[in-house]
């Protein structure tokens, strides 16, 4: 049964949310609760994600509509986790708007991809290399849901685990809960950090991130 | 009666004096019990808004008095909300200051208004528009309250949820607390967020929030 | 006796814990118990101030020497607080560091004070005034104690209710624990915000803080 | 035994992590247990460090090895631990990556070492001088562990209690698990403040922490 992902999902949920990571209801979760056929719980539209109740989740079908009959609306961006759960490894997959995240796309967005790279953070990716870098895709913010699942269904690469939608947050994943939530802390971290390293640009030497930045 | 309306507001005082929204006991919050006659609860003067106590808040009429003998004093702005409710479908009403509600409100003073667009935080507002926009009243801060109160009833826009007041933070409000507390949320995230985008605003080509910002 | 105030201040303690105001033990708090002959209880030197139990605090006399037998030692800087229950109506003395409160204190320190105005959280210093100000004054650090004592005795301002300790944070009062409270916290949104009207300022015509902040 | 330890380490844990230090998933921490031979608790690899649990640490040796049979792998610094405990008198090693001290470590990377001088804080390090200054030592981050434990080896100065790894955290020790708490927390004030100096500097005349800074 879903019991126990129901409450893996709800425990990210209450953590992100003590960190303000749901500006104004803004954010959708879901875990995978099968495969085949695919099923996943994914958050009601409209909550308070600051409350924990049984009516935060529903299980829905590879198509994004609730399997059990529900007064509860899934989230209206649900398609896009689909995509994720047809295009990866995912087990879990976590949508935020911060501050950071949506300055990094905004700033990156007509470049279309953001890479960070000489940071010890690159490996909760699984990359050990010294001076490992990863490139993380930004992709344009359709209003239309529909045509907003294909663009991120299309711009998916599997082993980077994570999306920046332009002005409209990151879309992070992992094969478990916990996974999906270390990959997201560490993008907000790489991200943050970036825009950190932008703000100190005029003192730094050679560029940022290139392994030889000095202080002059 | 009015105990379930006590408990939603003590809740949303509960959660922005977490956020630490009430700096050197500012901010003052209202809900509303009755339309006809108007009666709303109004938090107490000189409270510590961190704690949570039977004498947070007293119920007051449309001229912003106690309803009920009291010892305790109506906040000393009481008439801002009582504007709200007679020039809005408002159900909640939320003053708070923040450092960037307060920057925005004085960058942008003289302008009168500051807009925010492109901007997935813009749809707590129903606007679903791609690159939607929504332009937020700043008036001016009158030490007189009766004089402060008329000025925000001149410029409330019903639809628009929100006026910033110069140097004096942001009063907002919705149909009920959490629609309130939603506004609320995404104003601060669009205030922060336009601060940020000044910041790095040396690195943006073609303008701020314009849909074709550029980095180079 | 002094067990209401002891939990007065183990509040406040808990709550300037709870928001990283003591950094590496730093900080250090007192209420005052009698007024003659002058008695307060002030924090023991070096205790993890996060942990809330009945060795936080110890009763002092004029001198700053404890009043009952105690293995306890007073905090190094006691001889402040003495001061301030000396030469004002305090009640409470609250002795923090910040980085912006110390920032602050490092910009202005050799013109020897700053100048707020124009913001609302001014009257939580009992200024009505629209346009009112209050100036800060700014002190020399200096690490013999008895010294530093002597400084900021000749600098208090008994309706200022502060001092900022150059690069050693700041010193502020208050009637009650709630007062102390209260103006500390103002102060702290008074030295923020300024600093960040500075990193906008070159947006900024005609000064900041004069009331005609003009954005172009 | 070592319960009394556990305890210590696990509080410790419990309070940075709800600082959001270990993002990711990373960070480590260890706290001695015995010193000849030497025995030390030290965090399990790859676990969720918000959650308190009995698999959260395991007791190694002097060469990082589980003492004990069990399935839990040493985190994969354990050596770094070694080293500090080896060449210092260390009782508690803290290893913890902020945005601020990672940007520390990568302005002054080249340089090999920051100096900070004329703050209050730095009295948490038992330097008591006015105007006393700690220079923190910042090393190569190399990929291969045992290579990095000999270069923290090299570059420890035992009273200086911290050493910065460039692009990847700070690591700390003290006697005990408080005074390695406080060092931890008075470094990172001291990271931070460097950088709002910094990003001040344009407003200060005659140099950052030279004890005459200006505001012009």
């Amino acid at each position: 049964m879903s019991s126990e992902r129901w409450n893996e999902l709800a425990d990210i949920k209450e953590e992100l949310a003590a960190r303000d990571w749901f500006p104004g209801t803004s954010g959708n979760l879901s875990i995978k609760v099968s495969s085949d056929p695919l099923t996943f719980l994914v958050t009601a539209s409209g909550k308070d994600k600051r409350k924990r109740t049984d009516e935060d989740f529903l299980l829905v079908n590879e198509l994004g509509l609730a399997v059990e009959e529900t007064h509860l609306k899934p989230s209206a961006e649900t398609l896009l986790h689909t995509e994720i759960y047809q295009n990866t490894d995912a087990g879990c997959s976590l949508h935020i708007h911060t501050l950071d995240n949506n300055l990094i796309s905004d700033l990156y967005g007509d470049q279309g991809f953001i890479t960070f790279k000489g940071q010890e953070l690159i490996k909760a990716f699984g990359i050990w290399d010294e001076g490992g870098e990863i490139t993380l895709p930004i992709i344009k913010n359709y209003a239309e849901i529909p045509k907003l699942a294909k663009e991120l269904a299309n711009q998916i690469t599997p082993h980077i685990k994570g999306v920046l939608i332009r002005n409209h947050g990151i879309t992070v994943w992992g094969r478990t809960g916990f996974e999906a939530k270390k990959h997201l802390e560490a993008f907000e971290f790489l991200c943050s950090f970036h825009l950190r390293q932008l703000q100190y640009k005029h003192l730094i030497k050679g560029g940022i991130g290139n392994g030889n930045v000095t202080f002059s």
